[in-house]
């Protein structure tokens, strides 16, 4: 209880202590039943006459807001008989007594501190770009829509969406569809990764296969590895629960085993998240030798891996090397999939691979968060699999990007300033460029939406600082000549801002509203 | 670093020390770079000469385990040149350097406070009665298949899947699709709430809801308030995060504002769960006087109310009373909405409807979660409301379970042995059945097992003791002829184990498999 008395006002020190007590009660600062502090101890914190709060105190229960009884002190009334001493009470007091104004809540106050440090990994004023018919955006990583095999889904819909088949829009089990598991668990038993239905978990995208990792996994004061740059929906998961990141630099052969090596030796992470094929955002493939480094490392310290791997079947060459799943014999890798990259990302269904004793968990934290995902879609894309669809569908959208990201290159080889390079992924979405004269990406997104082209800042993919003169490029959703354009106006953009250093220091600012991935 | 030396046998103690400190070093116990005690020190702690620890750390010098230096002390080498030395040493050595054998990870180890504060809040005895077919189930609270709009749906897909509607497919904002929200937000203001599409969240079902909220407002130590019993997926979700859980009782007029009020004057918790019409699972609805001080005790003590209003426009008499949000005029209110009880669960469409800077947050946090729903579930569930379907739909299936209650009224009147008691809900799916006898709800699932017919039993809504001998049953999912024989049925498995009391004993284990809801 904190009172404020000042001597220079008129009104008596009484009637200063019995007002700001009477505030404090009907806000309820002092709820129902609170001891007032014992007169004496008040009147010394006060520095007045013991009579001066016997005065204030008598006023409180004349009031109606406070009792008091010999040897128990002064204690606040219920709220019952406060509400009924303010009604019943004389004029002058009823003027006092205003119902207390009700106050919006300021929510922020309410918020739990994994709350206040989710931070937005987006960036919208790039994302408008996206609505905007005339700009060419390189920004989002997700796949052409011409190349959705929508007939196909059409028929399938036509045959599962029907009087009778009821059973397609129930509740359902939380780990998934038992058809989609099967099918996925045959379909990696034949890349060489040994699995079964009961080892995979439907999610709704593997960003929720983060999430509930995150859950079971990662609280304050725990450590997690990461290789940088990485996925941002990652990154933002991460430290949101409270856990330090610890990251571990890449170079052309993927992830730098050596410096894992010196972070595990030191720290004790509870996993290892690396996206080892056709690195989001830098388009990098770990070598052979790496992925055996990194799960020798994983089983020396024993320490989980969890393996993202959203871009493995859209390589554009030789196929993709094995994941690290199909490498790992002792049940320490844990792994993410999605049909987001290879088909569409609107039905929202990926999966996890995890040993079954780690899955019952991660299902148990999924029917907490949601129940299940949708059984329709799950439905929808059983039937799309199993028709033998998705094979078909791959070796088509394979020709397409490979197109798309040799007349990127080709774009770039013409239109690059000096200064400017570039990666050259051998499959999924991205190129990752290191700008000239280690401009600021962020200053050229201004540049670059004055020419109609966007991009995602490299910032956006690093844990700290880091990435400030790098940008990524994706290459999925235009056709071979508006690539061809926009690297143009990419690259007029930055040779611009080659010869005005000033506007370096403008930036846009990033703001909520759709998410990046 | 701990060493155990056994006097009574024949290795020498310096080789004893030599391979306790090897095995560590191999299992990382004292990793890379570890500075192992000076001689004397480790000799002390020993209770052993000087001379021998020396010899122990010479040998391990020689094993490349460790390397000394004069005024440095010892230190474990990298695991390089011990995995060096490892592959280089004699025959002797290298029989003792087998490989440390991989151990499988202990997940649970590795698993956060709250991963393991999940507790399955389903009886999977009571869902696999539901596989089946001879058996009825009063268990599940899910809508009746055969009253699904499926050929309605059908068309729409018709529509909405085909070649060139790529967009229905696409990534898509976290908060939800615009036409869906536009129309919710009209049909909230046709029903007295102020709101607006850009204070509506679209969730993955209402659970969904629930964890977003859970995620954004509790955490340890905090208080969150709910009515009990209550709805098992609020309970499993609050339990999760730590917070502590202080209960309401309900009476036929709902929460009891009273105790609320005695709860509110001591606490401060961040917000009160409440499910004001057609409660899950006892039915209940919340007088319209109880409304109102529900929202000015809020408003007095400034803490949030969350309205969870799944079944209110399943009524089968006058039309329910407002909700809560209807009435709140300062913005205290959460509601939560969802189309799994008045259409079908399937499609895991929800939504939130809360002020415009928590629902920022709320968006923040789903983003981190699953980026957002379904694309192609929100443009179909559109589609379906903008055609007025769901106008359509409502009186049809108010009508069924009307006569689906008036069933299994009919049937407890009928077959009801003494002391069997009952609710009888306006609205809504759920009858709450209090056994005769303080008969216990687990024991009479055995029972009701072999004359197939289950339901849930109360204790599973519940914070934490309480509703032993209350069981739930739902009649939303069968045919009034079923109804009446699944009735039968229960009555009878009541009366042979009130015959029977020794069978009370005698009570099904939970075990995990589906969501129950």
């Amino acid at each position: 209880m904190k009172l404020n008395l000042d001597r220079s006002l008129k009104t008596p020190l009484y009637l200063q202590i019995r007002s700001q007590i009477r505030l404090l009660i009907l806000t309820n600062e002092l709820p129902s039943g609170y001891r007032l502090p014992p007169e004496r101890k008040l009147a010394t914190l006060l520095g007045v006459n013991r009579t001066t709060v016997v005065n204030a105190y008598h006023e409180l229960v004349a009031d109606g807001l406070i009792r008091s009884h010999v040897g128990k002190g002064s204690t606040v009334n219920s709220l019952q008989t406060i509400q009924h001493s303010l009604e019943g009470s004389s004029n002058t007091i009823r003027a006092e007594a205003q119902p207390v104004p009700v106050q919006p809540i300021s929510w922020q106050n309410f918020y739990t501190s994994q709350s206040k440090r989710m931070h937005n990994p987006v960036l919208a004023s790039i994302l408008d770009e996206i609505s905007n018919e005339d700009r060419i955006s390189f920004a989002l990583g997700s796949p052409a829509g011409e190349y959705y095999p929508l007939k196909e889904l059409n028929e399938i819909c036509q045959e599962i969406i029907r009087p009778g088949n009821w059973k397609a829009f129930e509740y359902a089990s939380t780990i998934g569809h038992y058809p989609l598991r099967q099918y996925l668990a045959n379909w990696f038993n034949s890349q060489g990764i040994d699995t079964n239905p009961q080892e995979i978990l439907i999610t709704s995208g593997s960003q929720q296969g983060l999430d509930l990792l995150t859950k079971v996994f990662l609280e304050p004061g725990d450590y997690v590895v990461m290789e940088e740059p990485s996925f941002l929906g990652a990154i933002g998961v991460f430290k949101s629960s409270g856990a330090h990141i610890l990251t571990v630099p890449l170079d052309e052969e993927g992830l730098r085993t050596d410096v894992l090596e010196q972070i595990l030796s030191r720290h004790r992470p509870k996993f290892i998240y690396t996206l080892p094929t056709f690195q989001n955002p830098t388009g990098t493939t770990m070598s052979l030798e790496r992925r055996h480094q990194l799960l020798k490392l994983a089983y020396q310290f024993h320490i989980p891996i969890v393996e993202d791997d959203p871009y493995s079947e859209l390589y554009y060459g030789e196929k993709s090397l094995p994941s690290l799943k199909s490498f790992d014999e002792h049940e320490h890798v844990i792994y993410l999939g999605t049909f987001s990259k290879m088909l569409f990302p609107g039905l929202r269904l990926g999966w996890c691979i995890a040993p079954s004793q780690l899955l019952e968990q991660l299902s148990l934290a999924k029917q907490h968060v949601d129940l299940h995902s949708s059984t329709t879609t799950q439905w929808i894309m059983t039937e799309f699999c199993n028709r033998g669809l998705l094979d078909i569908h791959l070796p088509l959208v394979r020709n397409h990007y490979k197109l798309q990201r040799d007349a990127m290159i080709a774009a770039l080889e013409e239109y690059a300033p000096e200064g400017l390079s570039w990666t050259i992924p051998t499959g999924g979405y991205y190129i990752w460029c290191q700008l000239p004269q280690e401009m600021k990406a962020t200053a050229l997104l201004t540049k670059a939406a004055e020419k109609k082209v966007a991009f995602v800042p490299g910032n956006a993919f690093y844990v700290n600082s880091g990435g400030r003169s790098c940008i990524r490029l994706c290459f999925s959703r235009h056709s071979t000549s508006t690539i061809r354009e926009g690297i143009f106006r990419l690259c007029r953009a930055i040779s611009e801002l080659i010869n005005q250093p000033h506007l370096d220091r403008k930036t846009l600012q990033p703001h909520f509203r759709e998410p990046l991935v």
